[in-house]
């Protein structure tokens, strides 16, 4: 009996450990997807579900914009022959043709707008001077989200590298007022590289620079 | 004796209920946070201490980067006084003058590098056309870390409202070649408003726009 006794305690004590500290176990669990998170370039070529994408586009439209407008536009590629069409030539083409799915992160660049300090006049089409960045909050959701999906992901070059971006948007037929941000392949990794170690306090200025 | 075992039973019982379901706890929690993040703008003006600022900052340098330049510098005011002068006659005043903390998220907009196909040239600097989006995914992280604190948080602009940007630049003495992209107060939150619910098939485009 105290040996039996002796066991339960050793595994009560063994699953106490695997457990989060904290009364939140969200803190470390968040923290830990943000700095193990690394770019994937080498996928199985498995697809990626379309419930996990969901989730990960889920992830990208909560990101914050200015003024609430929401300019994320998604493009998603599960079609392998496509991909290998679109990238199979490019720079870098086993990190896209390897993807079990591509998300292009888009930015609707004009809103509708009642100009300033007219309320009753009807609404315009006004420049968004902000969308890239309300994109880019959405592609860093995406990352992280693929990864806590257990999913690899990597950050790829579009806007404003107008030479990548420009015969992308005419090649998926994306509108005059649509740009193309980034290009995300995701999948499962084919590689397991250590994230970076990217902490710099010379990067923080305290109370003035 | 039984008894013990009995009680020493219902304890491993009761952590294992304790800890997230599933084998990666990451999943949900990561998640939860991505969802749940929300615009805080008003906060109790308890100071945020330096050492979960410094955690918000890992978060924030462990972004990904375009060829890994790291362009991301941060001036963090925790001076009421200073934030009070530089803040306190502005738009929407009290977001900024009751938060613990105010990190301005900048971007050197220059990095140095050999000239295209001449590796053995010196290192000379170039426009780093990519340092908003860099930012701004290390402008996200920082939200999502202050949230997964328990803190709340908002992106406020900077990048590219010049207007905005010009005066703040000079007044903290940042350097011509670094652009602060956003501000964001941080604090204990004083207000609770539900994350809104920004879910919408129609901003994606499967396999073709």
């Amino acid at each position: 009996m105290k040996s039996h006794l002796f066991i339960v305690i050793a595994l009560a004590a063994g699953v106490l450990a695997g457990c989060k500290e904290g009364s939140n176990e969200a803190v470390p669990a968040a923290m830990d997807v943000i700095m193990t998170r690394t770019s994937i370039r080498s996928f199985n070529g498995e697809a990626v579900p379309r419930e996990q994408l969901e989730t990960i586009l889920k992830a990208g439209m909560a990101a914050p914009s200015a003024m609430n407008v929401q300019p994320w536009r998604f493009v998603v590629l599960t079609d392998k022959d496509r991909i290998a069409e679109l990238f199979g030539g490019g720079f870098r083409p086993e990190a896209y043709t390897s993807a079990g799915a591509i998300i292009i992160v888009c930015g609707q660049t004009k809103y509708m707008r009642k100009p300033w300090g007219q309320p009753d006049a009807p609404e315009e089409p006004a420049e968004n001077i902000f969308w890239y960045e309300d994109c880019s909050a959405a592609a860093e959701n995406i990352l992280l989200a693929a990864h806590a999906l257990g999913l690899g992901a990597v950050w790829t070059a579009g806007y404003p590298a107008m030479e990548r971006v420009a015969p992308l948007a005419e090649a998926l037929g994306i509108p005059e007022d649509v740009t193309p941000l980034c290009i995300i392949p995701i999948g499962v990794p084919a590689e397991n590289p250590a994230p970076k170690d990217k902490w710099n306090p010379d990067n923080i200025h305290w109370d003035k620079w």
